[in-house]
């Protein structure tokens, strides 16, 4: 290994070194048993702990009460955004949603597949490089639930539309696969959270879902068995073999930001980490934010190169610096730095320092 | 760690140990890279690699045709268990099954909310302890598919039907979850493949697809997305973020099955463990199989023991001996050892000398 690798992946992501170090110690020995924790049978008593310290820790984290059932699932959110109206379409099967960007998209075309998702606000015409503006009064007070994308990792823009006034008889049903973990939430304001792992939690394969427990078991008559959250709800995710390791490795990742000072304390550097960036890119005669300050995110910055031209040479320049993964999604181009929880703030001066040194010789 | 531990679990289950020495070594720096597996985007250069160079190896340990797809899905074969049906109940709605154990009567259940699942043969008034007989006649060349679990975990019994005669106009569909790549198989013989990974293939949380590509794009209209075997077929296992961990990981299992000789090495392998434990059974006074040689399965053996109050004495004594999981599944009790792929010769014999001991003090 050359100098330390700065990973700026969009997800799958960066891991807390400290996690991979112990999940490296013990990956042939797990607490002396001679044995990987992926070698163990998820009906065991080592398995039954690991997967109860997690949905606790995940639990305290968030601090969701017992109101709502915390499931590890498969299938990532792409799965989800089949698995939320099977589910939960079952009144007036009809669904509003805040159209946002690429994975809002997704989740509509798939939810129009069982019933009717209204788009009520979408910045679409805006090339989503902002987030809509939407008012109380545009959300049908009969609609099944309300959809909203808390942070859109292809354009960099982030709101959890926490000023709008919901009415009561609407369940909010989040996607925060791209900033779950990443501040504190009020999670009864949600009747359905969803995340991916493979930005702030873990690796890829396992899913988070938070759902409020009254809306269990009013899944679509074919709704596969799978499918329906109260499969896992009942089995407390042991319906079939979960992604043991995955949970295993989510639940180290959880007992690290717990010891780092929990959502607080992660909040406080993301917003640090994500400043400094954007007051770089703000002062530069060379690069530029692409969204504008009220809409930034603060998981995924994107940015341009004015002399077009550069672009390329920039990511591979970068790339032989050992700062990996700067390159825009494949549907915008450009250039993103996705900062998430595991970046330490070191890895964002290295990114800053990189750039003005670019930006002074080009 | 004190003297080896030896694995019986029935799923998750033992790993080659150097495959597992290999993923320490580079759990935190892949070739150089100094970011783990875990970290890198699935779309990089690195992932794109090992995704393909698993299927490459996968497809040449089983000889699999260009007439058939490949896929990496999450969700284990529970999930299967709809798929199926979804997306090949297309034309008579119905499929024929054989109804050999837990995992098929689960098959049926499943297969019934979206068709007719029709058992032609079951050996359920037998405690499944014995494969049913069952003729070419029994099955209707209408059906959709003919259902099979090639290999039953919890009561320990096992068959390919291979001599059964199976009308071309339909495609066998067979549950290979717990004894894929433990011998070789004639994959033309099959439409639809599939196996969860956690016994014979890598950790929890990627499940192997072979279907005959002529059987894509005819799900059902309300087929979710992430259900209907085409959108994965088309993107080669990345429509989404697949499971990069687990399939990085199953890749190594299979060269080391390549290194080791393939399916003909293993399958000779596999023979001799179960023989010298069978044998060892079907002498003993104390011990006995609980399947009869024909039907037995070479992956998971069940046996009991005579004088039933020395069962608890037995798996603690085990346990304290490092002998674990031999524990039967909950709902049939007794005994249990597994033998999959990765379990060493050594190991059987292991588990034979402290059973013949145990039979000596009883």
């Amino acid at each position: 290994m050359n100098r330390p690798s700065l990973n700026f992946s969009a997800g799958p992501a960066i891991l807390p070194k400290s996690v991979l170090e112990e999940v490296k110690a013990e990956l042939l020995d797990y607490q002396g048993t001679g044995m990987s924790v992926m070698e163990m049978s998820h009906r065991s008593a080592w398995f039954t702990q690991i997967i109860e310290e997690s949905e606790a820790r995940f639990r305290e984290l968030l601090g969701i009460s017992e109101e709502y059932a915390v499931l590890f699932v498969q299938g990532g959110a792409t799965t989800q955004f089949s698995m939320v109206p099977l589910n939960l379409m079952h009144d007036s099967k009809q669904a509003d949603f805040i159209d946002t960007g690429a994975w809002s998209v997704k989740a509509i075309a798939e939810a129009n597949r069982y019933g009717k998702a209204r788009v009520i606000a979408s910045s679409k015409d805006q090339g989503f490089v902002e987030i809509p503006a939407v008012a109380s009064s545009d959300i049908d007070p009969a609609a099944d639930y309300l959809h909203i994308t808390t942070n859109n990792t292809i354009f960099g823009t982030a709101s959890h539309f926490e000023a709008l006034e919901i009415p009561d008889s609407v369940p909010v049903v989040a996607d925060m696969s791209s900033d779950i973990l990443s501040r504190p939430i009020e999670v009864n304001r949600y009747g359905l959270i969803y995340a991916g792992a493979q930005k702030n939690m873990g690796p890829a394969g396992v899913t988070l879902i938070i759902i409020r427990k009254d809306l269990l078991g009013k899944a679509h008559p074919l709704c596969p068995l799978m499918l329906d959250y109260s499969t896992h709800a009942k089995k407390n995710s042991l319906h079939n073999t979960p992604p043991t390791f995955a949970i295993y490795l989510a639940g180290k990742v959880f007992k690290w930001l717990q010891e780092l000072g929990g959502l607080q304390e992660i909040d406080r550097i993301n917003t640090q980490k994500a400043d400094l960036l954007y007051t770089f890119l703000d002062q530069s005669d060379l690069f530029y934010a692409k969204v504008q300050p009220p809409h930034r995110s603060r998981m995924n910055v994107t940015f341009g190169i004015r002399e077009g031209e550069l672009e390329k040479v920039f990511l591979a320049e970068a790339e032989q610096e050992r700062l990996f993964f700067l390159k825009g999604h494949r549907s915008v181009g450009g250039m993103r730095a996705s900062l998430y929880n595991a970046l330490p703030l070191e890895a964002v001066h290295g990114l800053v320092a990189f750039m003005k040194e670019f930006e002074r010789k080009a």
